[in-house]
């Protein structure tokens, strides 16, 4: 996944519409319902102590893709959805590079669409998995 | 909990030592091993689409006061914990004002402690609540 | 809860409803939407090895007070529920007697019901904790 | 998965070590480091209400197939596992036929292993997905 180029058009217009993005500074590759990819660079602004890269900043990265995963997988009729439950297993520390998150859905249903986020370093190592709900909203 | 006051000097002591609550604007009220509470301010760099509150952000903050409540109920011969895993259930979007967490230990074990955190926005409503475990590490 | 009375009545009628909570001998105290309350004998065949209460027996007997006290929280216009996700943490080992189970609604919304589990032994210390989302159907 | 045959000797072992396991009738595949396979059928003492196979016998089966899994991938030193949280999302209802289940390890570290079960019907349509984590014991 290292080797992908950045979608510089993607990355602005997401990170316009979700400023948290911005913030956190994620970059997209590409997106699609059937899967969205992007990275975030370890920075110290998005440390916990000793230097690791904070569990909330992959969290966050991670329920980013995820909305808008969802939102491109949006059956007739539904305008929006919203994250009602999230999990995420962490396995190894990030000091330095980017972590990289792949998004895909699990489900997609009339109101509920799950989605599972891989995420790994700059080895390919595994660093995280989060599995999430949202549900699809109408009207 | 809206009326407390801020501890501005754990604040800023916790800010330095985990830069991501600097970041989001995490200000801490209180800290002991039988609670952590802390707000945060909802704004516009901390949103997801259409001026809500990024549940990412919710789920970092909610993070940050778990590891330091964990951290103060280290067990003997333990140095540090890291989260393994963190389940977050989403019942309200916050649109303004700020973001109330309370963390607190459901149980501290010699290997693993599990931290509750309830979140409420400016009106006391349930927000989120977070469950999750951080593995004792030692030496 | 130790010292409640079984509601034989709720019981039966419960067991007949939802077989496998005959299977795995749930008893009722009882059932309102405020909370339903119950247990479940530690008996070798709901075990795992070494005697020790299987934690699947112990999140399917969760899952079944879920189930009914979401039911008891339909609102109007509703049929059933279906459980869409489940967390459960485990604090203890259960090698004898009865677990008791209390569980209450976190949140009671249109198209979901977020519902706490706690689950305690003998000596009433905490065993386990399950958070659950059950969607709401319609029709 | 259907067209696998049932070990009758790892089936009969297992069931007389996890008594659950025969309760609900668990039939092993094949069980290895690099995964456990599994089916349990539908069976009405096994359901919650309508003739659904219920969502604990769901969550039961998974949990027996992920100790098993855990204690296979034991690290050295160790001697058992204990389940110290489990996550499961449901997709879809079983109302007749088998359950199929393959656990494998995410990640198999000193302290924790995580696993993660796949579970589908008889249609090979997914009916749901477990992680969790499964704490190592020693001594």
């Amino acid at each position: 996944m290292n080797e992908a180029t950045i979608d510089q058009r993607l990355t602005g217009d997401l990170q316009e519409r979700m400023p948290l993005a911005g913030t956190l500074g994620i970059e997209f590759f590409s997106a699609a319902p059937g899967g969205v990819r992007a990275r975030m660079a370890w920075l110290p602004e998005r440390c916990t102590s000793d230097g690791i890269l904070h569990g909330g900043a992959i969290m966050a990265f991670a329920d980013t893709l995820g909305g808008f995963l969802a939102f491109l997988n949006l059956p007739d009729g539904a305008t929006a959805t919203t994250t009602i439950e999230s999990k995420t297993n962490f396995f190894r520390a990030v000091r330095s590079g980017h972590i990289y998150a792949e998004a895909k859905a699990l489900h997609a249903g009339r109101s509920t669409i799950v989605i599972d986020t891989e995420l790994s370093d700059d080895a390919g190592k595994r660093v995280a998995r989060v599995t999430q709900t949202q549900a699809v909203l109408r009207g």
